[in-house]
């Protein structure tokens, strides 16, 4: 049965991996908290954090127990402002992470190949252009202490049953669907899809899933582009706001605003 | 260190277990899907669905090639009314289930100690009145198969960081006092909290972290007691819609509405 394959073992298991989905409302996405916690400085990273929830994250991170070291972006969201730059000015030695390809700033920046260490975990890091053109999909490593199965922080690349608009920021969606098909597809069908974002209230899905159900990325690339040609989205509401500021991975604000998280 | 007991492992892990959370943003409530995977029939399980995602989760249960078998909840609602009635309507055979102590209708009325089998998994049933005078809370079972670590939903008794009002529906703060301790904190301390609210966007706790860091439930009983005194909550606005449906389990619409669910 086709669904065979994707239906067992839906969570990522490992013994060193302490893992949590955080989600902000207002925009409706997803931060990811990974840590090694078997390693006696549990070095942590988060995902794709939001500027609004910066205090939450880091509250949960010292009750946790946890290092944050690094503070990584899949891309520069139009949707919200990334909560990199509070945090660096709250966690000393953070380091803000965005790929070389979205020609914007910060610590340190990735490209296809890198390798993301956090204890003995790692991430690899897949160049996933066409929502924006410095998207990256992070992708936990193989090996005997990585999480099984696989987990894919796709960003705006795919969503559960969607994927991002391509119609700024140097969006493709030729490009898109060359880099969902040749970048994520390829995973195996029990990796974990941990997007962005959902307006559904969807948490997870896999590569397997979305192969069957995906309505955009299941079509043939000239439907697909048809599709994403025609979607009649209007303008992001929080985009001449949020990109300039993610540029620099949330730094613009240091020197202007005090240095206090906006909570929510 | 306090947090090394509850930092490892934070992913159940069961070969047989399939595992989505699911969320409705209006309610902030969490619904959660659960089956056993590795059965030919692929037998699943909602506990507290919402009327508002009941297309949503039932597509879900669809594509993912499931029989669901149960429509199940953790106690009578206030905030959004169940979707095991409308539930019902559209999967033949499917029963409702709520506790005796609730004095609801249900198909199946369930109480502590007993267990709800899914194809080789099981839901064990603890007491935990307090919010309501029924409120559950069901817990993966123990065993080779069973998943590690175990995972209790905890419907409104122990919430992430807080916990259920008590100042309605037969609540009593001292009843929630008491089955938190006795039915909650006495399970390991790596077992998972998948409670049914949670309104700042996180999505899991541990019995470890919420035995340190919740604000109520680590005082002692006075305190706590105290604390629930003086809350101040206004009345909540879908409590007079919402009680009565759900004292039938969402079985109010059947000849009253058409077998439509509301969709969101
Ligand atoms: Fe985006
Ligand atoms: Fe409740």
């Amino acid at each position: 049965m086709a669904s065979a394959s994707f239906t067992t073992s839906s969570q990522p298991t490992s013994n060193k991996l302490l893992f949590r989905q955080l989600f902000e409302k207002e925009s409706s996405t997803y931060t990811y908290l990974l840590a090694d916690a078997s390693h006696p400085d549990k070095p942590a990273l988060l995902i794709d954090p939001v500027d609004k929830t910066v205090e939450r994250d880091l509250s949960l991170v010292k009750e946790l127990g946890l290092k944050l070291i690094y503070a990584m972006n899949t891309h520069v969201h139009a949707d919200h402002v990334t909560g990199s730059g509070l945090m660096k000015n709250k966690v000393p030695g953070l380091k803000s992470i965005i790929s070389k390809a979205s020609k914007s700033k910060a610590d340190l920046l990735i490209e296809a190949g890198d390798k993301i260490y956090f204890g003995d975990l790692f991430l690899e890091v897949r160049a996933t252009p066409g929502h924006t053109l410095g998207c990256v999909t992070y992708v936990t490593g193989e090996g005997p202490d990585q999480p099984q199965p696989r987990m894919a922080f796709t960003g705006d690349a795919i969503l559960i049953r969607g994927c991002g608009r391509t119609d700024f920021q140097g969006g493709s969606s030729q490009q898109l669907y060359e880099s969902v098909h040749s970048q994520i597809f390829t995973l195996p069908k029990d990796t974990l899809i941990y997007p962005a974002h959902d307006y559904k209230g969807l948490t997870v899905s896999t590569v397997g899933e979305e192969m069957l159900y995906n309505p955009r990325l299941t079509k043939d690339e000239e439907s697909f582009k048809n599709i994403m040609a025609n979607l009649n989205l209007s303008y992001p509401k929080m985009i001449d706001i949020a990109v300039p500021a993610n540029m620099v991975c949330g730094l613009q604000d240091i020197s202007a605003k005090p240095v206090e998280a906006t909570s929510n």
